[in-house]
């Protein structure tokens, strides 16, 4: 089995704000050299989720997770990603793709992020 | 000097869409428990920002920090955040307002993010 990840965001019209993501995709490779790992996003900013999922396809991925980097899920990540999901599922034959959960969902991810707030307020934890 | 913390988020018309933001001030509390922490929306959910820094000033804190739990700055976190924060310092008189980045600008918080995908995706890092 050979698996693939899509960093899942949001997309803007800003370019700037596609720079945590890219730095977050480098940040994945730099922790695992080897991960199949590309960004994906709904709308404004490209590649868009479809093409990060063809793209991880043609690189002989069979399965691809996608983990959405969202601080919590609301219709974007309820609705639209499970039926492009679906939809990629559909257009790959042989491809299975899996949703993650939300980063606000992971305890570890709002440990990170309550250190995060009160290192960044000058309130060590 | 005494310091409050609001954890700002957008806000979304999903009710279950806070869940995460309501555990990271639970959160925030367990790894600090005197801090001083409200949540403030930008929009669709209470309480505001301006009604978060209201409640800070009003439990005494004379600075405030907003840390923008957005996973990266577009228009809300470099616009309207600047000038929520000024409208504040206006409304309170001998209060300070200081902006924290955004989760992706912190190398911490790419690394844990980094690292959450990878587990998400079953490859630990």
């Amino acid at each position: 089995m050979k698996r693939g990840i899509v960093l899942f965001g949001h997309g803007s019209r800003n370019p700037a704000w596609a720079e945590p993501f890219l730095a977050l995709r480098e940040e994945v490779s730099r922790q695992q050299p080897d991960a199949l790992v590309e960004l994906g996003f709904l709308e404004l900013m490209e590649p868009s989720l479809p093409d990060a999922i063809a793209t991880l396809a043609k690189a002989g991925a069979n399965e691809v997770v996608v983990v959405p980097v969202f601080i919590s899920a609301g219709s974007h990540v309820r609705e639209d990603l499970p039926r492009l999901a679906e939809a990629a599922m559909q257009a790959h034959p042989g491809l299975s793709v899996r949703i993650a959960a939300s980063l606000g969902e992971s305890p570890e991810m709002l440990a990170a992020m309550a250190a995060y707030a009160l290192r960044s307020a000058g309130a060590e934890p």
